[in-house]
């Protein structure tokens, strides 16, 4: 577990110990399948649908059915990911997909946002919470197929990326610490300040994921270096290197290229780092996480608030 | 459309045009998938649940969210079917996977399920239909991942084809005309019948789709006679051959073969109908159909009762 997350240690850890009940099942083969997904994980939906909880009237109980079904969603995107990217391995362990099948990996995927839904529909009372969590649900495969149908595009801008990304990641995590408050009982003047802070850290959190994929070694995310580049995934950094890079031409052409050796991949790596892209994602993410500081502003200093602070500047240095 | 539906037609073509509405999207991958998707189909799903209403207040605009959504999470399956069959066509035309791979076919799967969502989030006052339908889409995953994990395992009798076949098939059917009901304020004494009639009707749709896969011609159901032997599907009129046939060793050689070649398949199928496998498989099937005929006797004489047993005779001598 993230240090910053100390202050509700324990309340995470009844949570997590749920997720593991909730995955678990008499079939051998969706044992396996949940267990490798059950392990690692920064649990970070749930963390934040427990701080957003804080600023209502907090009781666990209410919230852990919530923070398990954000969990479970993002675990079958993780899936269907796996699918997409002929993924081996996440997190340093073998994929569903590499041990079991793409036959598999896609209906565990559903079973397992199947199961989401049990959780959300015990809150019956409160509409607010099956429909944006169903929203962010559907805008999330949207982001994702969005993602695979424009890969190898070199011809997406900026603002087609901040699409794709509020889509792909931004939407659940905004969800997660907005209903966290909702389930509890908070107001709009809480829970809409709270929507967008999720909104700004998970721009941002996708951001310094699209800028580690071409920094980070192996065995700090547990993926190759690259691999947006090999999948043809457009990122930030290289729409910016794009417009910039002294070797454009080059370097479009290695975006476009289906299959790269790697050699190919650390090439383009290099144009893109050489022109400054690095950098200037940085500051995109940067300034997301600003934003997200701001809306804090209009929330009550509760040590929840300080927990957001923190959040939000673990994203803006992170290395995994 | 299917003549047994003649009497619910302008609804179910009213249900038809809102299905097509919820799949329009801009992005033109998901537009050519759904439109592929929402090709054919007997639409059983959404004429169940019309027919189930006619039995409460019958409103349709209070029925057609669930009918839309039943066929939305059904076309979700279909889409995970194929990725998990390898199936190059459906219904004589090419599958999602076929054209877009693997990847796509997973995360629009997930979305048409999610798609789901947001129609029955609208029963929010009707806090068993998010219930039922949740629970009969992660029985049918289970359904389905069961069926994969036990994929040429011959060790499978009668009772774990039943409880497969329930998941997989039946509980949606069940759901769907139960729901129908429930949507439209009909009580216990009515909606608890047609939940057990649909049950039935689903194992025998299933046991029957079994049978067709072992006789049909391809023109009339759209793939290859022998698909589920091809992918080690262990069906009804298998399980019984297994103990009946003659040649009941080389019959489980076969049945454990991961690669069979067309002869082979062959082979296999004389076998299985050699034995009485196939008349016993439409005795079960049959046998299903009269218990589900019996449920009907607790409803009141409606014309939609009419249409419940046309469906059930339809199902009991389909050919596609």
């Amino acid at each position: 577990m993230l240090d910053i997350f100390n202050g509700i240690r324990d309340d995470l850890l009844i949570v997590e110990e749920e997720l593991k009940q909730i995955l678990e099942t008499k079939n051998p083969l969706l044992e396996t399948s949940t267990s490798l997904l059950n392990a690692g994980g920064k649990r970070l939906r749930p963390a934040l649908s427990i701080l957003g909880a804080k600023f209502g009237n907090y009781d666990l109980e209410e919230i852990k059915p919530l923070a398990v079904a954000l969990e479970l969603v993002h675990m079958a995107s993780l899936i269907h990911d796996d699918v997409v990217d002929d993924s081996m391995t996440r997190r340093g362990a073998p994929t569903v997909k590499a041990i079991w099948g793409n036959g598999i990996s896609a209906n565990i995927g559903m079973y397992i946002f199947a199961k989401s839904l049990t959780l959300i529909a015990k809150y019956e009372d409160n509409p607010l919470i099956s429909k944006v969590s169903a929203h962010a649900s559907i805008k999330m495969c949207e982001g994702e197929i969005q993602q695979i149908s424009t890969s190898f595009d070199s011809g997406q801008g900026v603002k087609d990326y901040f699409i794709r990304v509020k889509r792909k990641t931004a939407l659940l995590i905004s969800a997660s610490v907005q209903l966290g408050a909702v389930a509890c009982g908070a107001g709009r003047n809480i829970h809409l300040p709270l929507r967008r802070y999720g909104n700004c850290i998970g721009m941002a959190f996708q951001i310094t994921d699209d800028i580690l994929d071409l920094e980070a070694d192996q065995k700090d995310i547990g993926k190759p270096v690259g691999s947006d580049l090999r999948q043809g995934i457009i990122t930030l950094p290289l729409i910016y290197a794009f417009g910039k890079s002294g070797q454009r031409d080059r370097l479009l052409e290695l975006a476009r290229q289906v299959e790269k050796d790697e050699g190919e991949v650390q090439e383009a790596i290099e144009l893109i780092r050489d022109c400054g892209a690095i950098d200037y994602s940085f500051k995109v993410a940067r300034k997301y996480i600003e934003k997200s500081k701001r809306e804090l502003t209009f929330l009550p200093d509760l040590p929840a608030k300080k927990t957001l602070y923190d959040i939000a500047d673990f994203i803006d240095v992170r290395k995994y």
